[in-house]
């Protein structure tokens, strides 16, 4: 195996590849990234055990050579230094030779690196460029709703099916909903058509974070398909595969109160300004509760710290309709929902001290967010 | 006590003062911030067992009123939540009150906080303010002095003197030496005049990096003035006092060799960056050391991680005068020298292959910088 790369662009591919590689994989090769080289191209793969991701590098894009010199072959390189060799190399174009051995050589200017290689025989065989696509969503759309949803997985493996986010297509209606159980995140958006049945599964949320993370918005659009408990997301040089989490997402539609005793209209940054000031005499071991005030037109948020102190500040919404309210929830959790809805006015609306309150926005009927009240009393 | 303040003054000086606190120090009363008020200014202090920070805002700057509604007073507040609360005030201008209880009301627009304060009767009292000054240092030269020589101290506390900086001053001459025993580092400037005898004093390496930290270079020059094993920098606006270490900093002079059988001269950042790629293939846990073997005027260096490989490179000198050289050096030590020492240029000078070898540049010939060799063999 040989060739020679321009270094940006393996630079590159190799950030995307890498970073789900673990070092304490309980197999072995899996903590080697795998780099495959045929005449059209060269595809790296890193893995964990819930996650593979496949970056692939052209061997010649927009008519220029990125790859020459190619004897195909294919090598499982060390992971934990390989980021900072090709990213310190003096040279714009890196040189790479392994011998029968499977020792590597990296050359760039004067610099030669040489690593220890192993066989990829061992490394587990994944024919992801293969998938038929089932479904194809707008990458923009896709990043938008991971971040509007994702956010509201569990951390806890107590339920372990809350740490994945649902995801149900019916009726050319895509939507994920998101719940650790004390606040939901649900998008929808529209798919005008797929080949898939009607589906409803369960993502982890650290694989929708990772594909946020390496899905690029040049990119139009990214394919998706189901097969044996995996979906993979795949665009032109970019492959990414999840195991599915087993269990059913509980119907979270029961949850959702359909009816409201107050509506309350604010402006989302007056409104966010005032809810970080409350948090910072608030207490970080219980969410940062806070309490929640109406009286006519006027919000007033309050928070106490025992033995530091308290702070008050009132803000006029732009409406407020129905009953007034009175009660207490999670700073963090409110600004969570705030900070992702992208709208400059949400309208919250209450049912009652202790029942879930849900925001919406006017420009996005798609988007809801659920927050459980805390019980202070 | 009670006044109104231009907030962003206020956030600057509190940040000042305040990054030395902790909330673990064995006098309860210094984990707060003493504000103390007078007609003609704020004073605001934070303090910790081994270093003293005043910050001063003046009533009026350059004509414009900073501090109004004036009742002198003082107060200690609770510290941790104190600089988020006045960054996310929502106006430019501050309220404070204190009542006769030492509760204090912090309001800004209509966001109103109330902090449970002290009695400042308990606070140790100072009077950093009344000391004569001995010496004048431009600022400047001051804070590029730390930062050449304090990344040098001891981290350990096995010999507590070398975590401290060797001040001396004499005939003239003001020099810094810091040293871990195994590198050490060394800039002198000229002092044109000063009213101190004969001193040879430790100063705490993190005194000096606080002071570093704080230290304005929009002031022209800095006071330093001895009192009572304290050390006292000041300039209009703020005041640090450090302890000084006790004990005798060893004689280093006899540490520096006189002679040396090798001259290298190399441009820097080349060299830098050669060092830089090594680095990658070594052992963090043990400094980083890497080697570096000479043949005629090339340099070679080299180093290896066990299980994952090796890297080497070579590099033109601009010069090498005398014998070829092979040893070992930490290759982390190496870069701390170089990148703090200003210049495009430097000579190293070799004694042998485990004797100290010494950086220096010809743009300033108050500067050295000393490592020793590591036996690898």
């Amino acid at each position: 195996m040989q060739f020679k790369i321009q270094r940006r662009h393996l630079a590159k591919r190799l950030q995307q590849a890498i970073q789900i590689i673990s070092s304490k994989t309980v197999i072995p090769i899996l903590s080697g990234l795998k780099l495959e080289l045929n005449e059209q191209e060269l595809i790296l793969t890193g893995s964990n055990s819930d996650i593979t991701i496949q970056a692939k590098i052209p061997q010649n894009i927009d008519g220029e050579d990125i790859i020459t010199n190619i004897q195909p072959g294919s090598i499982v390189l060390p992971v934990p230094q390989l980021p900072d060799i090709i990213n310190k190399l003096p040279e714009d174009i890196v040189d790479f030779t392994v011998d029968e051995n499977y020792k590597t050589v990296i050359k760039s200017g004067k610099a030669v690196f040489r690593l220890y290689g192993q066989s990829s025989d061992e490394y587990p065989k994944l024919s992801l460029q293969q998938n038929k696509s089932q479904l194809s969503i707008n990458i923009k759309d896709l990043k938008k709703m991971i971040r509007q949803t994702v956010f509201a997985v569990s951390t806890m493996e107590t339920r372990p099916i809350f740490t994945g986010v649902n995801m149900i297509l019916e009726n050319n209606q895509l939507t994920f909903t998101a719940t650790d159980s004390h606040r939901l995140s649900r998008k929808t958006i529209a798919i005008e058509e797929h080949q898939l049945d009607q589906t409803n599964i369960v993502i982890p949320g650290k694989s929708l974070q990772e594909l946020n993370r390496v899905l690029d918005e040049k990119d139009e659009h990214v394919q998706v398909s189901l097969l044996n408990n995996q979906i993979i997301f795949s665009t032109e040089n970019l492959f990414l595969s999840s195991r599915l989490l087993n269990g059913q997402f509980p119907d979270t539609n029961r949850l959702i109160p359909q009816d409201s005793e107050t509506t309350m209209k604010v402006h989302v940054n007056e409104f966010i300004h005032m809810i970080e000031r409350a948090a910072v005499l608030s207490n970080k071991e219980q969410n940062n509760v806070i309490d929640i005030e109406t009286e006519d037109n006027l919000i007033r948020i309050s928070s106490k710290l025992v033995e530091i102190g308290n702070v008050n500040e009132q803000l006029n919404a732009i409406s407020i309709e129905g009953e007034p309210i009175k009660l207490s929830f999670s700073s963090k959790y409110m600004l969570d929902s705030l900070k992702t809805i992208d709208s400059d006015v949400v309208d919250i609306y209450f049912s009652g001290p202790m029942k879930p309150f849900i925001i919406k926005t006017p420009n996005d009927p798609h988007i809801l967010q659920l927050i459980l009240p805390v019980k202070t009393f």
